[in-house]
């Protein structure tokens, strides 16, 4: 099924994760000598809220057992922190000598990046020196590893109505002397919208500086809202199964909507649900890496962007599709986040199309997560984790439903 | 002499350094309330480097002490590490109120931010943990100081001939939808070059991010390169005088010279000393700062970014002067950093001269400096000290003169 590929030497930092772990299984399908470094600081961080994934997710042994008992192949795993144990990072890749290195070792919740001081110095301190201890060291030990970064949409900010969102980089025209016109080739112009999206941003400001002064290789992947749980190497065993987040800090959008429609629950829109927002199904978000890194760049000191969504909707319009789909009520809450009511949003994803990209659509995929996951283990749910009540300033209010509001 | 001016409270971060000394002796003179809060690691680097200031400069303890026996006046003196101790520095915020803080607790050479894997994750961790603790210590405590922050013309870059380098915002015209030109007024796009210009480029994201999502009120001073050692008050007892860094990672291009001219060495260029930098005298920095605290922005959304800076010159021009000054001659070496070797700068600083700022003059102040500071003290030069070493990449070479080259 698939093509010959040359196998690589791939660490995946961060692969224990929502995103890491089935990208790390993808990979090691395909025939890629995969190792998984991760400091397991998700599940601490479930313990931390007393929340849980919907889906009851193996231990990361049992999961790497699971995984050679099912296919024969073999993914190795280090314990260690990216961001507080920069020896132990740099033995690694002194020793691996990698050909890659996927990046997906930050705190990723925008909520939670805005919980309380904790979390947002967390965020900081544990994303930006994660980033900067792999570009560091790869340059201080004199490798050349492609480096691939799970980056976010949210860097663009969302107020950018009559422009389609290029991939990365924006052409303007700046007023000059003599009244000419010069163009420039600018890095887009970033309004994160969070904590979390503010460290995203500031990692790419580090990209810039490492592929400019140290020629390194880098792919940043400005991703969309992820969505769907399983992949077709997820499946293979229920050890293997992913992570599926519903509670108030890590369910994206529509995770909470599909866990609010089984548990009997309105669907708690934010504010009048305008938000436009790009979303990705997990599945093509595991192919997309695979074909980054099958095509790295030169190193000509300019980072690859490539954004990493294949559809928009409106939060509405996604509360009003699985209400249909599950005769769920939807209730207009209060908006915990600092955003715009609504916004227009159109993206550019050329690059991953002319790659070969083929997208699983929303519509198409839905019913199979609903039916699967959410009825499936809807037993596992506690129900009052699922609302919102991280609240951006002392000016929000949490998006909790005043049950006379509904719909 | 001076105006009648409100006494503020103002905390003074990095109040023991080349920059924030002066600063709080300024404040202090206006009839300020100032309390200085440094962890003295500026101290401890000439440790580890076998470097010092040329000038003698005394313990906080016997400064704040010639203080007040000068003035009458009385500083305060927190020894707090603001990136590694936010819960003191929290408490401090918490029982001083302050209506201004001033923040200069960052690494602040770019030759030593680039000097080993060590010294660049010690410029990112320290100066963006002590940044963002900052902003979210004031957010969590509820509090709304006006934040003056010393930033760098370095975050511009230096590659945009063709272009006065504006106030931290740049007017620009994109192509839209239907042939519509958009105009957006954007963030100037960050170009920097080194690890410690780096972090200056992540701060402004920092503050843009808190700015608009909790209204803080911050000034960004984009700094040119300082020169000069004393000011109005620290030239009133000889236990305040300034640092005066001539060591090739902390001293800039023009005590590096006058310190080789004094001792007998041909100046040092790199490469053709064809780069074109922003200069201000320490006696205009520290006006510019006491007018930035007088002048708070509005809590709109919107950070305030100046350029603080009187004058451009190349490099070669600063030796030749120097050269005539004193007799000395001029060699081209090679240049450690990774930079371009010519480049145009014209830059804007109309605010500070619209708040009456009247520059002191590099051709105006060089005698001066040389007969009070450089001749004055060389007895106490390290002349190893003075060559530049870091390099930015294994593809430089240090700045060392080859004694053959010598013009």
């Amino acid at each position: 099924m698939h093509k010959k590929i040359t196998p690589k030497k791939i660490i995946v930092i961060g692969g224990d994760g929502f995103c890491g772990w089935p990208t790390a299984l993808h990979l090691s399908n395909l025939g890629h000598r995969v190792t998984i470094v991760d400091n397991l600081s998700r599940r601490w961080i479930d313990t931390q809220l007393g929340a849980n994934s919907l889906t009851p997710i193996a231990t990361v042994e049992d999961r790497l057992t699971a995984w050679t008992e099912a296919t024969g192949k073999v993914i190795h795993f280090e314990c260690i922190d990216a961001a507080r144990e920069f020896d132990r990072l740099a033995a690694l890749l002194a020793s691996i000598r990698p050909d890659t290195v996927i990046h997906f070792g930050e705190q990723r919740a925008a909520p939670y990046s805005m919980k309380t001081v904790t979390e947002k110095r967390y965020t900081v301190d544990n994303n930006i020196s994660a980033t900067h201890n792999l570009l560091a060291a790869v340059t201080a030990l004199g490798l050349d590893p492609h480096i691939v970064h799970l980056g976010t949409m949210g860097v663009y900010g969302y107020d950018d109505a009559g422009l389609e969102i290029p991939e990365g980089y924006l052409s303007v025209y700046v007023p000059g002397d003599d009244k000419r016109i010069v163009q420039r080739d600018i890095l887009y112009p970033t309004n994160p919208g969070s904590v979390y999206h503010l460290t995203k941003s500031m990692d790419q400001l580090l990209f810039q500086f490492y592929a400019k002064n140290d020629l390194l290789r880098i792919t940043d992947l400005h991703q969309g809202i992820v969505w769907g749980t399983q992949t077709d190497e997820t499946r293979l065993d229920e050890r293997l199964i992913n992570r599926f987040d519903y509670d108030g800090d890590y369910g994206t959008v529509l995770n909470r909507f599909l866990m609010q429609a089984v548990v009997g629950h309105p669907l708690t829109v934010h504010g009048s649900g305008g938000q436009t927002r790009a979303f990705i199904h997990i599945q093509d978000t595991v192919k997309c890496i695979a074909l980054a890194v099958a095509n790295p760049p030169r190193p000509e000191g300019r980072v690859a962007i490539l954004n990493q969504m294949t559809e928009c909707h409106t939060v509405r319009d996604l509360a009003m599709l699985i209400a249909k789909l599950s005769d769920a009520r939807v209730a207009f809450v209060s908006n915990p986040r600092n955003e715009a009511a609504e916004n227009d949003l159109r993206v550019s994803n050329r690059t991953f199309l002319d790659l070969g990209l083929n997208p699983i659509t929303l519509e198409a995929g839905l019913l199979e997560e609903t039916r699967d996951i959410a009825a499936k283990y809807a037993h596992r749910c506690i129900p009052e984790m699922i609302p919102c009540v991280s609240t951006w300033t002392d000016r929000q209010q949490p998006g909790v439903v005043d049950m006379g509001d509904v719909a």
